[in-house]
């Protein structure tokens, strides 16, 4: 919600209360639908077409993992919905890495290819599971997991149902080894030596 | 959740916790996750592969218009998630006719085919849009809403995610037109006579 | 939190003001109570008066049925408090159509007359129940409900109270024949001819 | 929530579900409305007759003061809905004492006659407002507050509705001397002597 | 909720932005944090350092008993977090006066010295407890309660942490006897005459 | 909330119970508090003294950290208040491994000694901060955080709030190496070869 100053006013009204609305809150609201000032709605505030270009032509991406977000940030329609989409792309042997949302399930759906999926809960009991296409998982709220495309030959996609308008996520080989905190800490906290960590940190801030 | 009775008490103990599990709320929980009594949780208490033939062999449904569930009802492990899926099929020319859903919002993507979306305000003010594969569109809570496969050739396919375990779905000609509503009611809430009803409820009906 | 002040705010303090305060959400609040900007609040602001009238003077309205309102929009002081009061005004024979509301259930209780309510579930299962003088019925959130007075003489008068600050209303006649769906969609949708659609609308939008 | 042994264990079973369903909690639900075990409900589960004679006949109650509530112990249909009612009678002088309700907000309507109501805010400014019939008054959540029929000949009538299925009630003067708490306490509380704090124990414990 | 426009408008800026913004709401978030405008998050944004002086040095305070908040009016990062502490410092006999908090249960830990806390219910019910150093005392919440220090000689110190980021304090004593209730309402009310409530009233408003 | 089957049914029934409260959510309640099947509530039920000894005694703990929970689980009268501790003891030179906790913020206040505190959020931005005994900081709902006690000499006590009655910990070193995850997606998470990985997971799970 960190504002800056703007020289022209109308568009101040409408990113201010386009902030204010899409990072307030996730609550039920008192109206049908949240509009930030100066909008008229009409059927495109509703509307959104970020990924029809990725779906309808059903390109690979031309990464080894993509996510692309259908937040309220992305989509301010579902400011006070309490829904919102994440699509994802795994070229073969593409890797979603273990991470966290920390304010929702996710609830995913192969819907070409196959997946290995991954979940960890706060007893460190993992769960992993082949998914077909079509096959669906729910990953708990603020658990950690990842999947994975085994395949070879064959991408595959994803779609991530969160019940938040923003539901956050913490890449954790990120946060953990990108962020700087301190290679003693890290060290402690791995039980390795800091010459390893000092490597996984490279590794990842490169 | 209404329980029968039941002769075996330490089943009756069982269901009544699943069911107590599955129905009474949607609130965040204070656990990882809920597990039926007696369900020692692995991967497949996550997974729910109903939607793997459809998705998978992209089959066309035999009927105009069919909606999968993957609720709470159908699986579990959504119990306290607040995530939910329904996967809908449109035969050409099919129509997921006006309803509401009265405990989420929908946020529904096309994953093959177009669509016409329609949602009404409580205004009664219509927004219509055609969506494209890969097209999003949000229908806020509880607001009247359809969705109609214009195309003469090909099918569609959908896919409608919810905040909610258990969005619940109101199909409004029924509850209209064929829940037993006198038709005197009808007649006058629609300011048509009694015998524009009684065509309108037999063919409901029927 | 302390905001820097800027020179070009006029328009940005009322409008962001009214967006937030007033249709934002119905959450537990932080304070006591919400005060819009400027306002100094003594106990007429925890007041209303617009019901006075009408049940002092025990007039009964000049149309077949009619709801006066009080949500947050008529009585500020109601946000964040979730909860809200509607009166209805039956004149004989009067009938409040089927409708839904979005965020809350409602609890109806009867302050004059009888009336005949209704009460449609998800599976479309109908419950009516005549209520006299005193009666309370409850109709739970988002589902399908109407009352009727059946008396040929005398006018019956209810208070309906929301467990939300502003719950909305969907008044099902006119959100699908008062809206401009196309008959197409209507006619499919119940199952008659476009002709039984068209006098409908007609009906409904003349 | 306190469960009595039962020797009866089907009973049990029951009677265990209704009060988890009764108690546990005030959250959205996942199903159209709940049900306690062995109940199949009709237009009679929704439908609460307790208030009918005091509101059809008009009856005075023969004491200063006396509240009728309609929470989900008296109305099971009202769990998970969020919303109930109390119904409020005061003969001429008749008093509420000062309470607070600490799950709700309190949205009061004078039904017959007039009220002088009373509101203390965290800040402990008072708000005093004479109502008429028809007039509604809100009380915060948790907030102080009372009402007092000031008219020496006519009985007054007021409905409160809370956005709780069960609000609770505070009655201060019980709540502070009549429930055991030391003298000493009270005196250094209300900054009197014991003998004066002596003297309201004994007026309150009679 | 209309507002009347204002001729102090950058001071109308901050104070509409403060109260919504500070104040609103306490629901999840759809952001990691909420930053006040123009606030660039540091470390220190997250520190609160207001305690430090009275912990680190131990120093008794010179009243009887004195109450240091932690919510988000002094702490705000805070906002959408829904945590709180307050810090209580009881000299010998100090009395900690009968309360209610209307947002949130108290979680009272004694860090220093002992003391005795009561607890009552809604059904009037007391419960008291001598609690020691390290003992934790759970008030649920919008219930009466109270803390009083009983050792002639030694102070004692306790931690309360409350889940909103601000619960909010009703004093009963002050909300009372100090403001501003007509004597005769509290005489009926405490059912003495009113020389006593008088005398009561006089001691808390010197 | 795995159930055991059970040969003594009225306990079963008991148990039931106590584990749907417990674990079940963490809403706004309907009753004053949640009490397990069978227990007649006194003041005993709302005190926790499972810290006294460490607290008044002051002992160092004989390991380098060591955290004493009190949830629900521990503390049953806090189920449905909303609101936890944890008791952290650091040796010198201790540390409390980077972690989230999924279901709370949590508000941490330094009881004795100094302690580094670290902060990763979603944009892996990292906050450091050295607090004195007395201060306080905040870790947002689900983001990594740690502390470590620098000094080499002095032991270090804090108390975290958490605005839940069970806020969960995932310990990442462990959820991440010692679950069990392949090491080749490990590898392909933290950009390191298999021989590093298999290095940490070794230390992790000696």
């Amino acid at each position: 919600m960190a504002f800056k100053s703007n020289m022209f006013l109308v568009l101040t009204v409408a990113l201010t209360t386009l902030h204010l609305g899409a990072h307030a809150a996730d609550p039920d609201i008192t109206s049908d639908y949240l509009v930030p000032t100066g909008v008229n709605p009409d059927a495109k505030f509703f509307t959104f077409t970020g990924l029809r270009n990725i779906l309808s032509r059903n390109t690979p991406s031309n990464v080894p993992f993509k996510v692309t977000k259908v937040t309220n940030d992305e989509f301010p329609a579902l400011n006070g919905q309490s829904v919102s989409y994440a699509l994802l792309q795994y070229a073969p042997g593409g890797l979603n890495a273990p991470h966290t949302h920390p304010r929702s399930a996710e609830l995913l759906i192969v819907l070409q290819g196959c997946l290995k999926v991954g979940l960890v809960d706060s007893t460190n009991k993992l769960f992993t599971q082949i998914l077909q296409t079509g096959d669906i998982f729910v990953f708990p709220k603020g658990l950690v997991h990842f999947q994975v495309n085994l395949d070879p030959r064959y991408p595959a996609v994803a779609l991530a149902a969160f019940g938040s308008a923003n539901a956050g996520t913490i890449q954790l080989s990120r946060a953990l080894f990108a962020s700087g905190i301190d290679n003693a800490v890290l060290a402690q906290s791995f039980k390795v030596d800091s010459d390893t960590i000092q490597k996984i940190v490279s590794a990842n801030t490169a």
